[in-house]
């Protein structure tokens, strides 16, 4: 039934090579089907005028697609001369879901930011960013903690994120971008591998839905966090 | 509890006049507590380039605080030479919620243009927004059906919207601003008149939340609801 | 003879609201004829880096108008990116205008920023702006008289602004809409209560004016002056 | 008593270089005193979406200064990214002015621009621009007459613009930088060659002015128009 | 004697990967030692304002740095609000390069954008971007050709380009970040694969260069595009 | 053969005025054939924050063309919000130059700013710039030897710039405009007074240049630079 073929609560093929930029203190390129996000993150000592002094971290995320990561080249956003409203709610949601995982006293007065680049998109680049965007976290914390920066884990639970809607009537997993253009309903999902949530968004356009089918769309998403959670451990060796 | 004295499940008190300004096609002033939306609709005869030619109507929003509308004065968006990335995330899902309960077929190829300017914020400026601009919208269209433009209803069942939270461990309706800055949780529900959902996004700031606890917060939801319902219904004489 | 059938040296009828918002040192509501301004004052510690160190206080101000505050909708000048240059201008002159009757001795190494946002309009709003700006400055600064803060009044005599023109071939007071995109000559006059002038700015658009008529309209504006004078004091209890 | 040794009513010297660039269909450089001002007209077939197909003509301006036409080095503006708010009246006020000496309809559906640029300023930079504007106004409408474009003459009566001001308590004609920083009241005055009014802008710095004041300033601009008038009329050839 | 060990006359090692992205009509992925740059091609049926209705074709380029693509991270340019002046001056001579190259005839009335995309960045990114943009290039005017749109091939000569410069005083191909930061002379050579000259851009930093020095530098870069000519034509099978 | 008549390696006039504005610290009015460009030098105290404390001086140029400078309108870049791509790129390019002839060692811890004004345009304004900018240095140089702020010469060769091209198969020397709209091959070649190059900058537009043709214009340029430095010591009495 679905245009990929897959199975109603099957997810896309997905990979996670890291250390792929040599600059970054952690990088992963995660691929998510046809989707493929570059993620990498950067420690700097200094943190936002807000918290400066109170001895607690921040991790903060930037999300841009090249121009010729989609079906047809979009404008770019440099030359456009700003980011538009998708970017900035995306590179928002990317930066509060991170951070509801980390533990800001122990990742101490310094400021991780996570870049989510969109190499090439067939749906769901949020969600990889976010599963990605953990990974290059991880392994830049790994290091503040191998040099002694950081004593105690303040990654204590990892987050990842999955894309979850009603297509044709039926729940499915996973969106690709076919199924996402024509969705009624689709949410997404970030929770820790506990299945803890960080955060709901669940949207109709069109179209409404009910308290039964959001428990079954949460089902799913249940799923799919557990196998993604375990190819992040796998990649970052945990 | 709660520092303004309210039950768990008790809003504060919502008062909802319309026709506050004589140039739009539908106005109200939505008042929750002490947060004031002014929230206009404008009916213009052209839509967006990707629907045009389809015969299919399109409502959108705009979302704008007053520099003095908080306790400290925020720098003017036309100043600083661009919206924040906040105002574009919540003039996009108003748009959004709102498009999700319109017949567009029933509208016809015009647009309609919700401006939610918030006169003084108090907490819950984008469910007030939403509560409020749909009445302003159930106005304008109104006046198409009243001159024939529009002849079948595209406005079918009403939409409100209204946040809940967990606050020093209990759930609780409709945040003012002194609890949403505390709370550890806390979400956004868009649901129809018959209870339908249109979107909820719950996000947890330094903190996570269980399925159980996201079902409590939706129960609280739908009383909420009912409630604004009521109040839109009798603002808008249906 | 006018389209209001006023008098030709007839004001429209003014109400001012104060204490409008609860967050604002200082706040009115402004009402002339269809024309309402919302006129808040935001006390700063901080001057401008020009008079750092000079002990001298400064007053300045901003201006908006709501999009539908007109009769057809306008852009949002923060979704443009950039405040037209109509906006500049009018926010340029109250700023001006107010300082021009404030002792900034007096006032201390403070500033003063009055925002005056259009809610809705119908001619004459820079010159509402001013009147109203200066009830809502005389708010501010009684509250620092109260405090303490400062000692001797800076605010020696109010400052308030009145439109008029020739139209018809007659001169005016305080033109509406419909008079103001007809006539040939109008202007602004900015007087304080005895009368002084701060500020006089005639234009003739397609046309030009004579002395005589230039004093004929000075004598309408002194008219005007003393009648806003008298309601700002009686909004203030001064 | 003056800084440069004038008398009360003595303008600076004035010279009027026509056809200073090979391309403008107009063009003067302006000299009064150090203030030296480079006006270009462009006659362009297009006028504003807002008149099309009216028949009338329209005449706009353009101002800008030099980075190091002022004492110490001003930011560029095309490298800030925005025309300042002094940059945007002053060019209002050019355009606003020559138009009033303007018939639209003798002038036909095309567009002047005249462009203002302050090569070097010591004060009374914008009347400087009005009055070289006219001349290079007056060089392109010769142009458009001599090959039949335009028939009727659509520039009547010379515009001309001087300042006055009150300095050390006399009003003074034709402020100079040093005046000027100094004058608690100064003001611009715009009219035609047989003295009708076009714009009077007189605006007091932390200071007032009377009726009798005013009266005294204009009778100075009168005599000073007479001046540049005059010095138009010799550098035109009419 | 150079830090990486290379003979002078050494390039570093060159891979060109293509077909990298699926949505594109031509890319590739072009490696030098450590600089690895992401090259795609669009094609769309419009061209420029200037040249509509002419016939001819048009190749243009964009340029980008992914922020953690060097040392430390740089700025974002869409969340700066605009492209630097070093990324706009490479963008256009990419796209100068590559037309230098194009029978604009032979292409038809079509555009092809090229996009350069900094991944990974050690020194030349601009003539890497030059380098892989033709192959991406290639690779859609292949495209075209195989379809019949395009008959005759506008890619006669292959281009390609190579820096060199002077280190330590010596000439040296292919300078990579470490020698380029230090070196004082250095340049860019684009040249097509039969050795014409497109653009040679030489500069000195805080130093001089003579005639010799210049062909020296012109020897060496002809043994570098020698060599990278032949690897574009592996890549491209031609 | 050219349209001007000039023989092959013949320049156009050329005439430095300096001291043309009372401002700067240098200032030079320099003409090249149509071609006026005003140079001024602003000496600051102040350097960028890469060099902030390193003993080092700095020189940086902007460049900017009158809208009316051209044989059409340009619009104006303040007004646009931006510099557009080929002002960044020249403009960067009148700095790099500058900078290497200068000894920032024996400039000390201060900027010059160098700002290149076109009034009007006919082919070569970055060149001329060059030539002007550096007139104008060595004038705000002189200044402070005079004070003994500087003591040993920093400029100790000079600096100019000129352009040769292919034009219909031919070397020519100093392109205006007509040739330069024509040419399919042109350079800027910047040098010192003793022929030691700085930037060499050769492109061909829609065709290409072999290496003799190269030595050919180098050739052509040598001679070129000879004339303007000649020039450029006269005007600076060197």
């Amino acid at each position: 039934m679905r245009p990929s073929g897959r199975d109603l609560s099957e997810m896309r093929a997905v990979s996670i090579e890291t250390g792929v930029t040599k600059h970054a203190e952690g990088s992963c390129m995660i691929e998510i089907g046809d989707t493929h996000v570059l993620c990498t993150a950067t420690i700097e000592p200094r943190v936002p005028p807000f918290i400066k002094g109170s001895g607690l971290g921040w991790v903060t995320a930037e999300y841009g697609m090249l121009p010729r990561s989609t079906t047809s080249r979009m404008r770019r956003e440099a030359a456009m001369g700003k980011q538009g409203g998708r970017t900035v709610e995306i590179q928002r949601l990317i930066g509060r879901s991170l951070r509801a995982g980390v533990d800001r006293v122990a990742l101490g007065e310094r400021q991780i930011t996570i870049d989510c680049d969109v190499i090439q998109a067939d749906g769901g680049t949020r969600c990889a960013s976010i599963t990605g965007g953990w990974v290059a976290l991880r392994l830049a914390v790994n290091k503040l903690m191998k040099t002694g920066d950081v004593v105690s884990d303040p990654l204590v639970d990892p987050v990842a994120a999955i894309s979850c809607g009603i297509y044709a009537g039926q729940p499915i997993l996973d969106l690709d971008y076919p199924e996402d253009s024509e969705a009624g309903v689709d949410g997404n999902f970030i929770m820790t591998g506990t299945k803890k949530l960080i955060e709901v968004q669940m949207s109709a356009e069109g179209s409404t839905y009910s308290r039964a089918q959001m428990n079954e769309l949460l089902d799913l998403a249940e799923k799919g966090i557990d196998e993604l959670v375990a190819i992040q451990k796998e990649a970052t060796n945990a």
